[in-house]
């Protein structure tokens, strides 16, 4: 063990660890959710991103010397390879705004320098986790500013999921577009479509959700690095904000820029309000087509059945054959989760006080949390149901003939009124549409329907 | 017009009015919802019960003389008789903590008292709206009060419709009975049962319901009268709470009892999120019988139709002879007003800060509209279909039939592993369960199924 | 009272009633929230501007002659004009995914028609609610069209108040840009900033939602009329959706385009959902501004007092002379009530169901009350409160010059540890900055601060 | 590996695995939030609870000889006393209504029971994961019994961290029961109170929600078991039911009963539903009194500071010296995610279809997920926060003298209208209640006040 001390006292530090005393009190303090910031490895590239961007403008305007800032460029650049992430051993639910988080990280990067320059760990006179990895900076701006690029880090395999599921439906669509089936509003049966056009819905609906999360993703670019503590830049050097900035975009590859008015962004989630809000409608598109699904192969024989599911598990403990819709099944409670952690963002962000939001941290757990478990279920609904859908062609011709659906292709020959006692009469009589207009002497042309 | 004034200046009233000065500047300052007060009579009747309490016990204990004590409790009777309740005018979501649906209440009170005793409309030398009608009361333990009253008084015609709603589906129970089908769990056909059994269960959960609610209000029992301003009895005379909480007892009707703790009891909406969270427990489960009906009645004919819900309009404009579920489609949003409304109101409830809670009037205007279109919802929901519902018995059979219902009541005969092999051969052969045993050469009695 | 007849039988109607028979089956069917249609005229004006457009489009293509597109036209151009809305008498809450309102719109179009042709009210063998008013449209592709126009004929007005909101925060700011004043993180004490610099991050951050309003309302110029019952365009002739689109476009004035998938657009509430998450980021900034001019206002004497809000009226019934920041507590209610609405919103979407999203009508009830109460709730904020804050300008010097703030300044100087001591020395004791210094015997240069 | 077959196939499975090919396939299926059932060990506690119970009553209804039910029973208790939870692999959030679950608690009994009686692992011919272990049973009453225990295992705990909390406030408010200060409503000053007084409150209104969660949990109580898969009990010997309920009350040592009807309790969520209202209520409570220790806390000089909170760590990495709530800030956070969970839980509860609700999974899952952050979030409160809090007596005292708090008690001595007068003279000049009093020539006696 080592001792570590702060303002507060002493304390003893596993010899070796690269976090130091703040992260040890935070890690201490916060012993809630279990889920330590390690487990969103993204999150932890954005922070070294962050710090990076910090050094390398520090350097440049001439407040931290080469000699300190290369050693934390390097320490930074281990982390954003993925190595040391267990480090960051503080519990994603922290109070203080962040402040354990960006400590954490001031602090592992601290240690790697020290080590690179020679230094042994803890050995802050040489290279320090405030004064020198957090030059310019402070948790208000440095921790939103990485909360943004660590959602911005999952777009890609966001969108990726969520494109191959849009291609699953249209392959599908594609391969239903020749089997004509009734359409149903209400769950009532209303007037012939194809089980391509209900197929093509879902992979267009998906595809829509694609170009929201794009859009709104872009609002993520707006960062308020260099504002410090509220915004107003105090401890920083002149354009620090212009060049941290600038520097940022190079490592992370995002092309971020300033927020207009620091002061503002320091305590707004706007955009992770807007950014979640998002998830949410995803989330209820999916759930409404898992619905769908569920439905349209309900059965297997006293249900729709239209379609089949692919069995991917016994469906039952008792029940023998039986077959579920359980992956469906799970991704409607996916839904159901990012639907809730939405509400968990919006009361968030709705609790920031004057120059600060204090509640980003569940802000943003519950929004990558929502990311991670929106792209494993896509993942799941795409590889283990939707491309082993199978159509039962015979039922949905069976399904159309016996239906009224044609009934309203009479209204414009006919005129509703006449066309609903047809209706009404084919139903009570058990008769096809033909068969009642027969019976009550009517005459139509119904090649046209449909 | 006549002219009243408040330390704010002068304001021309309409002559006639009932409400005074204070009224008028909130009638102007929340021109929001536009819903007045007025709209919920059980609001002001609520009101007028607490303010009748408090002029008797004020007057008991010698503080206010008989003289003004007397013509404040006619006027509230007049008020709980339902007369004057249109000036109450002020909107139902308003700032101030309920201050000015009690500045409302004190000035119609003491106008109608003032006409009794032979003076002018806002003659308040004879006797004030706050030093007389308000006597040792604040909008802080009156208004929390009334609002737990308000709720109360809507108890008796909410269980009522509760109730005649699980007697619908009881009677639909026993006349169901002796009709098998199949049972359905993740919309996958499972084991028999009858339909009988499926709406006895929906009478059974919505009489539990009853229950709860009931459960529930008793905490709507426990009030703040006499805590005044902060639950520290501020301008009370000894013994106020007492005896005013016994008035009350008597005006209302309800065993209402003395909060514990008039402090934590001047700020705290428990109450009002237990109550909410149990109405929105209603709403699930309404939600959730009213989703069965429409599965159930599915159809006409590419559905389960085992039942079908009486036809109470034409179903659409282009599509003759539909008919759709309406009735519970129209019942499923109310539930999830509801559902929206308890967020709102748990919401206000975390709003409180330090010695009160200033977002009670969004709370019950949220909670009393649930209230209200719940009972709506479930006298539709009854009255235009539960009682027309009608069984297809001849549809039941035939699913049941044709069903592998029968294959789970082999377990326990041949093994888990044999039956699941039946069920799968009857399901790719387009076999029945007997058919299946057959073909594979398996012996089993199915006499004991169902 | 006159005589008309549906499917279900005969009921008796006001003789002069411009709604017909399917009108008052949906009244009486629907008894809920007893806010009739009529009580959102923008509905209203939207369902008559896309009658209008279909009748042209009818009359176009040849399916519907002159002789009755003429006074189709006439008719929609009264409701458009703000007349004979209360013909509109159906709930807006109601199930059968709008054809109810739809119906009421077709039978007082047909009405006011029949009237201009010299017919009798209700004598529908001349021109018919469902054949020609209705003629290739069904509720499913005309009411969501118009629930979109509803929307975005509210833009102006919103985008109005908003704009006077943004405004107004901006004069404060540049009237209050040169009072220096403590800023505060997590309700600590934290470092100098000047109350413009407060009031301008709340103009700012509005401005953005009128941004980010005016983005999300684009979603819904995407329209899916004449895909009639599920998106198939069953019933309509050749080019309909093409040249009804187009004089949707004329008829409105907004740049309305067509679905590409008129089948996913005909179920799919995504516009909705993204919109009204829009409305809740709108309801959490404001509620976020306005608790900050709670805390800021605080006081008089025993809290942070550094603005003071306008009085608006007494702000109790017991405590003389208190000014209570109703107004700032009235928008959090409203707030909390969108956010309600919201989850509403949620819950419809997610429940539609195939072709078709039965749960509109509360959708579009819960987003235009959304609308409505944002929109008075922000007239009400800046008219009512924001151009009357007044600073207290010896307050927040006082109060910046007695705090802490100074110490921040100090780190590039002495270093974070070294500043800490400082600081918690000042602290402990009751000193200045300078003075802790002095007495630590510590040298730095203060004039940089701030 | 050994190799395992189920209807599907064959699979590998690790040699030593204690679970099958029925979990290999689910762990496989379900791979989303990673979670598995053995972090929730109160879950697999009470599956080994639920099945020891049948074996028992299977073994007495002579339907599983001992030499099976002994074994079973061992092996369960095995698992009740925390060991092999790591064989519970399957992921919290599944589809299939728990089926997952049940089949991999299934296959560890099994293998643990074959182990016992001498047999490999998988040798299901001795003993059978379904037809033996599951005898009697279905997921669907099995599932939603151990639910119900899952939480009821977790009361004590619950109720003793929530007890802690509770005594923490009560010997704070006795602490601080002689410190008068000033009452605030609206975050204006009011009356007087004192601190004890406003701590007392926290105590108390914490104190109720122990009450209300163990009223709540009562309902959890009522169990389904012996309904198998729809509640109709196919597959059970006669009085199954009361035999199993009966020794699944021995041995769990809760009061359990068999549900009034089994059909309604196979697919309704009402008590969790319930149940996570009531914690939403808890959270809510929670949320407002961190909310309170903020507030009064805020400073420490230019906020209100009555309090100060115990430093747990350094409360900035820019601003040396600062010490921030970061222990009430944790709680809020958890709150909001409780209120997130318990949405979660509503719309799962509302998904439940026909005899069963599938969603069940999702809706334990955050459940206990909010009892477990709850626990831990009050622990954190009361040992790092509350019984640290040291009041500032000094600044109470010149706060209380400094405010116009003293008005209200002229009110029954002059009249409200001229106590207004006094206390706005007093605010505009900076004047004391009596010394306004005197500037105004008004007699009045304020010994009485506070």
């Amino acid at each position: 063990m080592r001792t570590e001390q702060d303002s507060l006292g002493e304390m003893q530090i596993p010899a070796d660890a690269l976090y130091g005393i703040h992260t040890l009190r935070a890690y201490n303090n916060f012993r809630i959710s279990y889920v330590p910031v390690s487990d969103f490895p993204e999150l932890v590239r954005a922070m070294a991103m962050v710090k990076k961007a910090a050094a390398i403008a520090n350097c440049k305007l001439g407040v931290l010397p080469k000699s300190k800032a290369d050693p934390i460029q390097a320490a930074c650049d281990e982390l954003i390879a993925g190595k040391h992430h267990d480090a960051f051993i503080v519990d994603m639910i922290q109070g203080g705004a962040g402040t354990s988080t960006n400590m954490n990280a001031n602090e592992v990067i601290a240690n790697l320098a020290l080590k690179r320059m020679g230094h042994g760990l803890a050995d802050y006179d040489h290279l320090h986790p405030n004064d020198d990895v957090n030059k310019s900076q402070s948790t208000n701006d440095v921790y939103p500013t990485a909360l943004r690029l660590a959602i911005l880090l999952n777009m890609q395999s966001l969108t990726a999921e969520h494109r191959r599921l849009c291609e699953a439906f249209e392959a599908k669509a594609t391969e239903f577009d020749g089997i004509p089936k009734v359409g149903r509003t209400q769950l009532q049966d209303a007037v012939p479509m194809t089980l391509g056009q209900e197929f093509r819905s879902f992979a267009n609906t998906i595809e829509e959700d694609i170009d929201r999360l794009q859009d709104v993703s872009k609002l993520l670019l707006e960062v308020n690095l260099g504002g410090t503590a509220i915004g107003t830049g105090v401890n920083t050097p002149a354009n620090y904000t212009d060049v941290a900035v600038a520097q940022l975009m190079q490592v992370s590859g995002f092309p971020v820029r300033a927020a207009r008015n620091l002061v503002e962004a320091s305590s707004d989630l706007g955009a992770f309000v807007a950014f979640s809000g998002i998830l949410k409608r995803v989330a209820v598109k999916l759930s409404k087509i898992c619905n769908d699904l569920r439905l349209l192969s309900s059965g297997p024989r006293s249900g729709i059945g239209e379609i089949k599911l692919p069995a991917v598990q016994a469906g039952s403990s008792i029940m023998p054959g039986k077959v579920n819709p359980v992956i469906p099944e799970v991704v409607n409670q996916v839904a159901y989760q990012v639907i809730g952690n939405d509400l968990t963002v919006t009361m968030a962000a709705e609790a920031g006080q004057l120059q600060l939001n204090a509640m980003e941290p569940v802000a943003i757990f519950n929004i990558l949390q929502s990311i991670r478990i929106l792209k494993r279920a896509m993942a799941c609904l795409t590889d283990r149901c939707v491309v082993g859908i199978e159509a039962d062609q015979e039922r949905c011709t069976y399904l159309l003939e016996n239906s009224l659906a044609l009934a309203t292709s009479l209204v414009p020959q006919i005129g509703y009124e006449k066309a609903a006692k047809v209706a009404k009469h084919a139903l009570n009589n058990g008769l096809s549409v033909p068969e009642a207009l027969a019976a009550l002497g009517i005459t139509a042309d119904l090649t046209s329907a449909a």
